[in-house]
């Protein structure tokens, strides 16, 4: 990802419950839909052996988070997280404003 | 954390290299150092097992950012990281615009 205008960030940080059934296949088919939004720009995700996981997804403007978080698919994701899925979880929507190169650059 | 006025994240992903010797320890005091910091609000970091990671720290104000990246003991670990420990590394700094609150609510 490079950065020559607006950017934005999602910052996604959540717990999973011991219970984890149908996680992993939800999570790879939510980056596939992503990949597809106008205005993605890239998503990394890490997470721990103790359940913590953060995933930050890029986005070119708030109105195409917004488009994201209403996709219907992602919606029923959203819920099954909610009841099923996550221990915890919060959302917050960030507005980059210093991007450092990724070092060392990408070959 | 709660954020009541403004809040700054910074977003630190990295990749460890396989010989990765003194990180975990390095890693941990720059928790301690920074709940220390002035306009510390929070820390959480995920690492997979893949050793692709995100360290999300959020602060008060940019000033407390820069005050951080330029203590003694962190610009160490920062080129300890740079010569040692991470095949790759990027630092974002962002301006949180909305954040949800922690669901369920923290007891």
């Amino acid at each position: 990802m490079t950065v020559d205008s607006d950017c934005y960030a999602v910052i996604f940080t959540s717990r999973l419950n011991n219970d984890a059934q149908g996680y992993e296949a939800m999570a790879a088919r939510m980056v596939e839909l992503a990949r597809a939004m106008p205005g993605f720009l890239g998503m990394e995700s890490a997470r721990g052996a103790d359940g913590a996981g953060i995933t930050i997804s890029w986005w070119e403007s708030l109105e195409d988070i917004a488009l994201w978080k209403a996709h219907p698919e992602h919606r029923e994701a959203q819920e099954l997280g909610r009841r099923q899925w996550y221990e915890s979880y919060r959302v917050q929507i960030c507005k980059v404003l210093r991007d450092g190169p990724r070092r060392p650059p990408e070959a």
